[in-house]
């Protein structure tokens, strides 16, 4: 595994390389020095969780059998693109949301000489997944299914986030507008496609497959990614600190200053006033009263307000809620995946749903 | 004329339609609606130049003859992908550059509600293009091409804008980065292709040509998007305000107030630093002396400094050395372009050069 990840992480160096030469463009050396911080601050730094699956995946379809030195540089250059993908949609959500942390340092767009510089510097990142692809596949039948792959779930990604921002709109805090199909609407655009489809779908493409005959496929994974989210959801409020590195991250921005508050307080979901798993499930099991408190006190930043809201999940047992929606979800799941007529695909998807089931961060 | 360009505007309302009802993804009424008016306040409202030199160009290199309805709707909707290209640039670029207005009014970022949701909508713009190249092109042998079109050229604007962006960084402002070889290199990447090469690109591949083979074509009509763009710089400082409607409007945000002011001045390039081919002239063809008016009064606010640096321009004759390069460039366009073997390439490089030679605004 660590092989795997290393190996992964050379392909990103040569891929780089490759950027900072680009024949279509006349670099300056100022520009060029740019590029290469701004990519290696955005790009290699997750946990590159998307990028290895399309190795893993694509071995699993290939029955397990060993991958040439060819197939894995292709698998990893395709993850390396979904890796490109999130890094841009990072970077322009950072913006959008005013953040102030991403993986453990500062937004690319508050470090001092960037500021919204990071606007231009997140649609370089989007070009470089299409130059990526010309580099390598130009010449195979399943370029252009590729690039319509590409395509089609950034824009679904791009149209995700747009629900979300125009339903979260500032000034207009409105609970009346979350439900469960709101909620289920914005995860599945904003991040099943990209996340969980993408990865497989680059896979079974470079494996021959024409994805017209793969709905089901999708249906399963977009599913998967939907209870993947209400996951997050519901460790931003019940997760444990400890185990949740990321989340304690994005809190600590002064680590000095705030980590007594890491240990006490995951996310920030309620104070924010997000469509999460929790409020619309909330909103759907509660009574007259218990919606007042919910109107009363969701989306305020004192803590008093956070206390009420969490206190009256508990009163609804949404732990419970969750952990019966978690054994049902992974029982669809499991009978979909069953149902699957290929083998090599349903090792896929198990494979999937065996990284996230009752995953605790 | 007036009827082609209502034609164009037809097709604009049916693309329209067609992206408010896109299977890919589930609109809400509220997110349809916000999509719709995105739309109309940001990609319908230019000169359409763009767009439609894709339908003169295509009817130039037929010879002339009249097209099918067929053809008239295919160049159209490929010349509405540049225009919904320079509106994803322009937004974008309104925000990197806190712009006020645009097109005669507020840039889109700047409306209440909107804010930094824009950069998503630059990104919505962006996808549209792929979105209309799919369902319009999807079947055709020239497909892949569109998209590799389109991927490069917007590659190579971005990484223009990205020069630019770097050059003029704010608290770096410093004239000995700037040289005609980097105006040369910011205004080719930034604009030619995109508004210059673009559109007879796209002609050429709905015509079945290989762009591989038009290596020359390419030169030329990106030498003449140099040339477009040193005029643009010249004007923005000697054109006549009552002429070019455009800068007018740029400045007039309050027009009650700025009336006056709008009268007697054009641009703020001088102002604003901008590396503009009067300035990278004026360094080059300076003696020491001047060289210093210059460092210690260009890119300043205060009128009493931008006075100095005009007074200089005019000292150096700037007018006369604009207007001889004018000459020379034409001059060295027409034996290019004579020298090409299509007479009907020709036609559509004549046709670009006739609208731009000696413009007033």
């Amino acid at each position: 595994m660590a092989d795997l990840k290393s190996a992964f992480l050379n392909v990103y160096s040569q891929l780089k390389s490759e950027l900072l030469q680009d024949p279509s463009f006349e670099f300056t050396d100022d520009s060029r020095q740019w590029v290469e911080r701004m990519l290696d601050y955005n790009v290699p730094g997750g946990k590159l969780n998307r990028g290895l699956s399309v190795i893993d995946s694509y071995r699993l379809l290939k029955d397990g059998k060993e991958l040439t030195q060819d197939e894995i540089f292709l698998t990893s250059a395709l993850g390396w693109c979904i890796e490109w993908l999130q890094a841009y949609f990072l970077v322009l959500d950072d913006i959008m949301d005013s953040s102030h942390t991403r993986r453990g340092q500062p937004c690319w767009f508050r470090l001092p000489n960037v500021g919204m510089i990071a606007v231009n510097d997140g649609v370089i990142l989007r070009n470089h997944i299409t130059r990526i692809l010309k580099n390598h596949f130009r010449g195979k039948p399943y370029y252009v299914d590729l690039l319509d792959l590409f395509n089609e779930v950034e824009f679904q990604t791009a149209s995700g986030q747009m629900i979300d921002l125009i339903t979260t709109l500032e000034g207009e805090k409105d609970l009346s507008k979350y439900s469960l199909q709101q909620h289920r609407r914005i995860v599945q655009y904003k991040t099943a496609y990209y996340s969980f489809y993408l990865p497989v779908a680059c896979a079974l493409v470079m494996a021959g497959e024409n994805l017209d005959n793969h709905i089901n496929v999708k249906n399963i994974l977009v599913d998967m990614g939907i209870y993947f989210q209400v996951q997050d959801d519901y460790l931003d409020c019940f997760g444990n600190p400890e185990t949740i590195g990321k989340k304690a991250h994005i809190i600590c921005f002064n680590e000095s200053v705030t980590q007594a508050l890491c240990k006490c307080q995951i996310g920030t979901d309620i104070e924010d006033f997000k469509c999460s798993w929790l409020v619309v499930k909330a909103l759907e099991i509660c009574n007259e009263e218990q919606k007042k408190v919910l109107y009363e006190n969701y989306g305020k930043p004192d803590p008093a307000n956070v206390a009420k809201v969490k206190a009256l999940y508990n009163e609804l047992n949404l732990k419970g809620v969750f952990e019966d929606y978690e054994s049902k979800s992974y029982e669809r799941l499991v009978t979909s995946i069953e149902a699957h007529p290929s083998k090599p695909v349903q090792a896929v998807l198990k494979s999937f749903l065996g990284k996230i089931y009752k995953r605790q961060k």
